[in-house]
């Protein structure tokens, strides 16, 4: 028998705590050993609880689970960076293999936390913590083994998924998406750390370090939020064959860089992924034996969390049984380094407000001639007033190259705002 | 270090073979443990082979691999029946472990297998059996682990569905797309196999078998082809909002019996799995924990299925080296029955050439009444002709009742041809 101290009881909680008590026979028989709940970690002891929880097992202090030399795995389900990770490291100081949900201390402390376990000899999984129910983390590290993962694409988040798809289907802007998601419980109170892109670069983060054994500091990657999509550039996409998702990347640069950012972006209406609407999460990732894989399900959730937090508690018992050193996981770093945005080449779509003169086009284009920044595609529309849009797509180009570019027609005196500037993924020719 | 043995040297047998030489430093770091190839079984040795493969390893005796002592990992990937089924069951017999992307004995053989391994305390591998590299069979077994897995459906033939995207997105007809298809190559000289659905209705078994832990015979699988398919209706479903998919499905039914079988299927336009063009293949699986997940990849081919194959022998040796006895797979079969086609609800598509008199529709409305089939949609086309087609959807009705309103539909003198009939799959209300 494996014995099991959950921390935290809330809505993964529950549902792994579900699972475990309704499915006892049937993962007893796969497992050929039996999983026992021995402890659960709650703020109050004398709360009513779902699926009738035997209150015996609740306690109020962490050390009962953490310093139970009877407890093999520790399934960490709180959330928040204090005070869970003090709980994930005294267990692992403990010796006890953790199960975590916990994307925030994955992707801020991974590197700390991998070595500690290390160092312990016990493992950490974390399946839940990326795409929720998806199975990208068992993909990458196992079914995709004999790969070099060469790129990541994600839509990672739930909420921003759900606010850009009603955006697209109903033509509302982001404040009215936003309240309906709010509304619905896609979306929380306090929406920053998803709409601001936040949420998913901790997760593109989290399987980067994975796909590519190089743990890069979440702070220094490029995140930009979908705040200021306006309906008009999912118009405007639409018109050039594009949706706008919220797209995290990973991706190797030139064999020795990574390239990892999170940011609105012109995908493909013909890519799969354009295709991912709602709270659904979709990773697409690329490896050099397999080609591309795309993995796609709900990305978060009571239920499909706590079905990849279960599969997590039955590998670790796997492994606990069997003695099971290596995970594929542990081997050397690579140490690769964030590429510097400045030096990263994409298409980018420019939406810019200007004067209604004859020649103002001649003058904007010359800036970007001259800045060496080549126009795929203009669109002009509505000339009956004053001041007109102009819709611009620029060819590849460095990132470097397009500020200037946007600085000097910041100076154009008929330029009278840059609205958006927005990245245009193609994917290749693929698809 | 772990020895392997490999029978066959074909396309999936060379990409497993470079896989294995030029990654051989990063697979040992990954599994702790060297993987040597000590033999590989071919027809003729001094035939020139890719890759440089080393002569001395090839024999063309497969006692050589199967009587080895010192090799405990069989790799199969010869194909067919025979004379594999013998080396297979020979492997296994001497304790050896076996890795196959052998669809046909799994399919036809599984239960004999698996009970032989059992026997034998060894393990069988198939990851590459469905899906070429994408990891279906670890989802299933690991990842969805917690889940009830609810019901399967698939595109798992990308001959046929390369052929089928070509006719939607083409306006051509199946002979044409079916000769562009070989002459690129993805499509066979003798393409019955793959064009009659038997393919994909061997893989659907395989599937079948581990998520509902029951071994159905596969000859008992009620299987369509696209043959039939005509332009006509491929523009009838877009007219309805659908496309026109070759789907494998497989179901519980009421929880007792197994629903299973593979046919041309209208799905919706607006599901993801519509949107699965030219070769690749998907899966798309329900848990009762986690929702719907759906699994992307190329569905064959060198290197992807070779990318399968190798993460097989991985797992393989991880289990040699460990000792794990149970792989979650080897507890008792359910024992599901299939269910007969006639007890299945579906919606069908119904195209028909009947003689354009008056009162003809109300005598075939009155043909479906009588037998209790209600219409949920007709078109009538082409006014102008003596004989005109007419495409009726029906709702959700048992199978046997529409077989009696198609026979008395038969009697009818203005009747002069039931082209097609084709099932309607909306996947609920979803998506």
């Amino acid at each position: 028998m494996i014995k099991v101290g959950l921390l935290g009881y809330g809505t993964v909680g529950g549902g792994v705590y579900n699972i475990l008590t309704t499915k006892k026979e049937d993962i007893e028989r796969k497992l050929g050993e039996e999983i026992q709940i021995k402890k659960i970690l709650v703020k109050e002891k004398d709360k009513m609880r779902k699926y009738g929880v035997d209150a015996s097992l609740l306690t109020v202090d962490y050390k009962e689970i953490v310093e139970d030399p009877e407890i093999q795995i520790v399934v960490e389900l709180i959330g928040g960076e204090t005070p869970t990770l003090d709980y994930i490291k005294e267990a692992i100081n403990r010796n006890k293999n953790v199960v975590t949900a916990n994307k925030l201390i994955l992707a801020k402390y991974g590197r700390e936390i991998f070595q500690l376990a290390k160092n312990n000899n016990v493992k950490v999984y974390y399946e839940g913590s990326v795409g929720g129910g998806i199975p990208i983390i068992k993909t990458l590290k196992e079914s995709m083994i004999a790969n070099k993962i060469e790129r990541i694409y994600g839509i990672l988040n739930g909420t921003t998924n759900y606010i850009l798809t009603q955006m697209t289907e109903k033509s509302i802007n982001f404040e009215e998406a936003l309240k309906e998601a709010q509304s619905l419980g896609y979306a929380e109170n306090e929406p920053y750390f998803d709409v601001s892109g936040l949420d998913s670069a901790y997760k593109i983060n989290i399987l980067s370090s994975l796909a590519f054994e190089s743990f890069i500091d979440v702070d220094s990657i490029h995140v930009e939020g979908i705040e200021k999509i306006e309906r008009e550039d999912i118009e405007i996409a639409e018109e050039l064959g594009y949706i706008i998702k919220l797209l995290a990347i990973g991706k190797r640069y030139e064999d020795k860089m990574l390239d990892i950012r999170v940011h609105p972006t012109f995908i493909p209406k013909s890519s799969p992924l354009s295709k991912i609407n709602g709270v659904y999460n979709v990773v697409q990732i690329h490896g050099d034996a397999v080609g591309d894989i795309m993995i796609y399900g709900q990305g978060a959730g009571e239920m499909p969390t706590a079905s990849a937090v279960v599969a997590d508690i039955m590998e670790a018992a796997k492994s606990i049984k069997y003695h099971i050193e290596n995970e594929y996981s542990t081997g050397r770093l690579n140490g690769l380094k964030l590429i510097e945005t400045d030096e990263i080449e994409n298409s980018f779509y420019i939406r810019l407000r200007v004067n209604d003169k004859p020649g103002v086009f001649a003058k904007i284009a010359k800036v970007f001639g001259d800045n060496e920044v080549s126009i795929a595609s203009v669109i002009q529309k509505h000339r009956l007033n004053p001041v007109v849009p102009i819709f611009l797509q620029t060819h590849l180009i460095k990132e470097r190259k397009l500020k200037k570019a946007i600085d000097s027609l910041n100076e154009l005196e008929d330029v009278i705002e840059i609205k958006n500037i927005i990245r245009v993924e193609d994917f290749g020719e693929k698809f």
